[in-house]
């Protein structure tokens, strides 16, 4: 990588003067510099009156925009003693990043706040106008991770999942193979709405989903030593910040937004015009809502990540196993929603757990032993499992092949009768369980990020 | 009531030549008018070039601006095939409405669209300006019903709800008297957050609560045949406009917005701002959002109302006994929260019946006999029981004496040790059951509204 960064000090006061004295401070700094990274070096370019023109350029680890907030502490520290000299403002002119990618985009890279041209696998990020504000925020090398993921995406969009077959059942005869959604809206047990992808369940379906809850619990997580735990159905953005959802599927997410306040007296206006009207006031409304600051629980496993925030666990009391039964996650589907397979908003059984890396795979294998029980034994289903690593860890780059993989999660697929093709089980079976494994070093991973 | 109606009609082309005509046809439907309501009249202010005035004025049940609408339509028929003559617009200048309140207001009223005076009990509503489409939407009766409840609820501010004891239970000796909350936090099973008035329950915590709803379904719910149902989380104004949810407790809402698409390139610049600041960029995700449109399951009620919207129930089925365990219930409490007592977000089981007034009644004594059991046999509480009638329902008028009264609702209490004081058992409770009864005809009301 090579940065080159051109920045103007502005100080209090005329510096033509002291001119030497500037030149030997910074001079100074560059020794010190040199030690850190030799390719680093402030340059002088100009002095006149109370300005300061620097370059400052690199091409190791050490960052042109670090180097220049310490000169400026310095220069503060020296000449404010000395000649009682403060500076006023920091502006970066250019700021021009040149870096190699390990493939060449395949359509235009955009990011805010920079230019950035590429040139087959040469990057350039250029940054104009910035100030000392944005050079603290520390968004540089993010920026330069941004490009690269950028490209990498593109080599990923539209390719299929990582999958592998680990176990095949054998062929079931099917009693039965109509649409069960469209079934039972006929017989009444089950209604659609009130809202896009909800369905309300009458008694007769309720009592199917709830005994798949009893079978899950009873069959599979009480006898692994899972205990039960109450989460949030609100997910706050802090921690959304943290699992990466927010970045990752913002159009997925129920947002949820506050009043700005209970006093009923500014909300007298939006009360008698909707007693008036019986329509809703929106523009009323919008002045006295906040604007989103959380969602809706979309997967149960960051609020109880963010349970484990601060907490030290000891050796001898893993592994930790939990399961969250009771927030409703609500995930904004713009198309394919099906019947109670494909919805905006489903009833989840969320396992986690910590544990050393030789007692998940412990625990994986006896989950595998009990999820086979529940299918074979209590369900009979038709099904086959499958080793997945799917888009979002493709896109980080987290692939394996089936030798080195350890992350990664594995899918258990259903046959469906009435759809003819093998469905994802994951995806049926929504309503019952999480199946999705967080492994081992995948788990420990997002869980470091909340210690 | 005494009506005043001053409006205008502008005709396409002038009308002075067909004075009389037009004087012949609205001196006809005053003789119809006459029928409906002997103290209606329109009478003709003033004609001239394509400008006709008119006043309506009424004491009864019949209203000016409706007759006015109906004007409209026989002028236009008779005029536009006779003289191809239209009418361009109407305009009301002013519309007056006096009426008598039941009690002098005790401070200032106000309310959108019209200036209200109040002499002593003489109300006059004033508006000015307005057009066929504010007429059309009929808001006078519902402006007119607001004052009249605003004067109502100025009396009922502050005021205590109606309490009546039923049943007490005999003083018991309390073996503990801490704050379950605190000691349930030091011992970390108990986690605040991530959110305001949210609580993470750790397994022992989770434990107790589930324990809690056990014993509510198989010792309550069970015996008594209720069934149970699923409903969604996330209500859709349209319901709580019939509800009333919407205009009764707009500040205690968790609102819901969605996306305005899911198109990962219409968030691309939403993603790329996260990326790179590890902030929200609350300004684009604004633009990325609905208004509200639906809110969080404020009471499971009014959803399990919505499912049987359109639905004739044949008397031989009744009673119709459902509940709801899996709506999480969501309120924005801006003070007063304390501990897992008074929280923003509850788990709740609500239990809804429709049945004949005798069904109900039987119901509601065999429900008491199950809580008699719950809180003696189980729970050994020091409670005690009491008839209640709510603010809502006072502010709505519904109060009875003992005797008559027969809507309204049944509150348990429980002694708190470590309160020292007699709380609402009801909200202690909450994250057990819903403890109000839908008696009879209340429900049946609300019912009606969606039927």
């Amino acid at each position: 990588m090579i940065f080159d960064l051109k920045a103007t000090f502005t100080f209090s006061n005329d510096i033509s003067l002291i001119k030497n004295e500037i030149e030997s401070s910074i001079s100074d700094f560059n020794t010190v510099l040199f030690e850190k990274d030799k390719s680093l070096k402030i340059k002088i370019k100009n002095v006149k009156n109370n300005i300061l023109n620097l370059e400052i350029s690199s091409e190791g680890s050490f960052r042109p925009h670090n180097a220049l907030l310490q000169m400026k502490n310095i220069l503060s520290k020296e000449l404010g003693k000395k000649h009682h000299l403060g500076i006023r403002d920091i502006k970066i002119e250019n700021y021009t990043i040149d870096f190699e990618l390990e493939k060449e985009p395949l359509k235009k890279i955009n990011i805010p706040y920079a230019n950035v041209d590429i040139n087959e696998k040469q990057a350039r990020i250029i940054l104009k106008e910035i100030d000392e504000e944005f050079l603290r925020r520390n968004y540089i090398d993010r920026m330069i991770s941004l490009v690269k993921e950028k490209v990498e995406n593109q080599y990923y969009e539209g390719k299929e999942e990582f999958w592998n077959l680990i176990w095949k059942s054998e062929e079931k005869k099917h009693i039965w193979s109509k649409d069960p959604t469209e079934e039972m809206a006929k017989l009444g047990w089950l209604k659609q709405g009130p809202t896009k992808g909800k369905w309300f369940y009458r008694p007769q379906a309720a009592a199917i989903l709830k005994t798949m809850e009893i079978i899950a619990i009873e069959e599979v997580l009480k006898p692994l030593g899972f205990e039960e735990i109450i989460e949030s159905n609100i997910v706050p953005f802090e921690v959304w910040l943290k699992t990466g959802h927010l970045e990752g599927m913002p159009g997925e997410i129920y947002y949820v937004t506050e009043p700005v306040t209970r006093d009923i007296e500014k909300w007298e206006r939006f009360i008698d015009l909707t007693k008036i009207t019986r329509e809703v006031p929106y523009d009323v409304l919008q002045k006295n809502v906040s604007h989103p600051t959380a969602g809706i629980c979309y997967a149960q496993c960051p609020l109880i990540y963010w349970s484990f925030k601060g907490k030290t666990i000891s050796e001898k009391s893993l592994p930790v196993l939990v399961y969250d039964k009771t927030a409703v996650s609500g995930r904004y589907e713009s198309g394919g929603r099906h019947g109670i397979e494909r919805v905006d908003e489903f009833h989840r059984i969320e396992p986690v757990y910590i544990g050393t890396k030789e007692q998940l795979s412990d625990l994986r294998d006896k989950m595998i032993e009990r999820y086979k029980h529940v299918f074979n034994d209590i369900f009979e289903l038709e099904w086959r499992m499958a080793w997945v690593t799917p888009w979002y860890m493709q896109q980080a780059g987290k692939i394996g092949d089936k030798g080195t993989q350890d992350t990664g999660t594995i899918d258990f697929e259903a046959y469906m009768p009435y759809r003819g093709l093998l469905f994802l089980f994951l995806q049926w079976f929504q309503e019952l369980m999480h199946l999705i494994f967080h492994v081992s070093l995948g788990f420990h991973r997002v869980l470091m990020d909340f210690i």
